[in-house]
């Protein structure tokens, strides 16, 4: 359908390329770059009127040049007469400010969607946000994808020998760890941090039968990787076998990749929600592909078929 | 006061503490710093409810740092029951996008009033927009100050012996000259770039008798400095005794510190608006404060007087 674009913006070429392939269309050409003094530049060169453009730019870091660049394309697109303007961003950037945790904060991440949505957006695509509430931030419609069948699929292939638990780093993601569990058919165990009186070390107790078993962590994102190193370390003390971890969105900032190579953590499994900086690579981590997903959503999108079945 | 509070961001905490100063207050407590993964984190640490909030941030480069600390700023202002949130922006990021010059371009001018309103902020105070037109992209109040005559007073005290002449780099600037030109008693000259033929190399026409006077060069944005410096160099040949040049908005980026200390610019003389990165000093850069403008322009927004007068 010529009526169908889709256009990439700098965060994750490779990804954007990978769904065109998928929906079957060339990548849109636009480009972005910057002036002299910083400013970002978009030049959209081929005409969308009246065309349904899907923007593929998950929000990842650097984030504030991501966000600034997504919503200067959308205000060019609105003004280009496209007729919809589907946002695909993988990761939400500023996902965990969504709630005032103390007096006088921000929430950034109802900011972002009313940015969006000023800009000109008229739909999110999107893939496990930090907190499905998110979703109701936008008055526009929004998908919410999921990446645990693309992971659990993954660990699904390796066909382990013994028996194998789904791990929840802490209480907030054993929803996540449930869904993960149901689909390799293995039980859950969860991560239970606690300080015993202030200023005491944490005690990482561990709620579930892990000895002698595979240990596949889960979480939404793994940022600096100390709380999934720690529980990898836990679990290993405690007896498990060998410990797995897996995330959609592998941020993995500041210190991440030396201390997931200095852990007992034997892989690190991922999507490519966010593209890995070279520095950021690593032995132990396996990225998977997301475009498959993405690319079936897009084109259910444009069908206007329900996309509710890729939830889960 | 106490229900005047003015804080300071990132892009020019020197300027903030200067009108804080000016208008006699402390600056507000608030910390504005990153998360290991590049998200700004801000917590406001003093009560601001039903408060009149001044927030100092010229969005000046890094431009999509600056904006986006601006609007997360608002955005923890307004959720923290200030009473109005005043921006004060000297330096507006993104000005010269103003306009569709070709097809499929953003407007970005208009869509940075257009954040600036969604996130919360009631009123904007600014100084020389490249196009007053940009005052009408805000529905809420804006007060456009003018840096004319700052600058002109710094020339007038130098008490000239020699004749001077103000010089416009472009047609575009004619105005600003004129009101420069009126304060110093002095007329105006225009340099008149000409393209002869295609791929032919631009002609320096000057309109206007410059031959053994000073020349004083003045823009409203100085970036790369190249039409200055040309300009500058034309001006000499053509029989200048001497040449100044002067702007509000010392942008400097890229090769213009060089550009300047190798042309026949005398000196150059700017105002803060924008805070000089210390690589961008130069023996030959004069630095005037707009502290005294703007603390005034605040105190009268908040006795509800008429800023006007501080127009020009
Ligand atoms: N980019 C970030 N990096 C690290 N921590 C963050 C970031 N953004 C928000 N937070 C903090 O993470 C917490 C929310 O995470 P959670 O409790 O897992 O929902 C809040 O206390 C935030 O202050
Ligand atoms: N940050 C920037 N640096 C250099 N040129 C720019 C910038 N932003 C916009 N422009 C260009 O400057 C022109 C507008 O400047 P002017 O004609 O002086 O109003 C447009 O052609 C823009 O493409």
């Amino acid at each position: 359908d010529p009526n169908l674009k889709i256009f990439s913006l700098n965060s994750n070429h490779k990804l954007a390329e990978e769904i065109a392939k998928v929906v079957g269309v060339e990548l849109g050409k636009c480009s972005v770059t910057r002036f002299s003094d910083g400013e970002i530049q978009i030049n959209i060169e081929e005409s969308i009127r009246g065309c349904d453009v899907y923007v593929v730019q998950p929000t990842s870091a650097p984030v504030n040049e991501s966000l600034m660049e997504l919503l200067i394309m959308i205000d060019a697109l609105k003004r280009a007469s496209a007729k919809t303007i589907n946002i695909v961003m993988p990761y939400y950037g500023y996902a965990r400010q969504d709630r005032k945790a103390r007096a006088r904060e921000p929430i950034t991440a109802k900011l972002v969607a009313n940015l969006i949505e000023t800009a000109g957006a008229t739909r999110v695509i999107t893939l496990d946000l930090h907190a499905p509430q998110i979703q109701g931030f936008f008055d526009i419609p929004i998908d919410h994808l999921m990446g645990v069948p693309i992971l659990a699929d993954y660990f699904k292939k390796k066909n382990f020998n013994d028996e194998i638990v789904i791990v929840s780093p802490d209480h907030g993601g054993v929803t996540r760890a449930r869904k993960m569990a149901e689909r390799l058919k293995a039980p859950i165990a969860i991560i239970d941090k606690r300080r015993p009186r202030p200023n005491v070390a944490e005690v990482m107790n561990i709620v579930g039968n892990i000895e002698g078993k595979i240990a596949i962590l889960i979480d939404d994102i793994i940022d600096t990787a100390g709380t999934i190193t720690l529980a990898a370390n836990a679990l290993v003390e405690n007896g498990a076998k060998e410990v797995y971890a897996s995330c959609t969105h592998p941020v993995l900032s500041g210190p991440a990749i030396e201390r997931i190579d200095n852990s007992k953590i034997k892989e690190l499994v991922v999507t490519n929600s966010i593209a890995l900086a070279e520095e950021k690579k690593s032995d132990k981590v396996v990225e998977l592909s997301i475009a498959p997903l993405l690319g079936e959503a897009i084109i259910r999108v444009h069908e206007e078929l329900s996309v509710s079945t890729l939830f889960d």
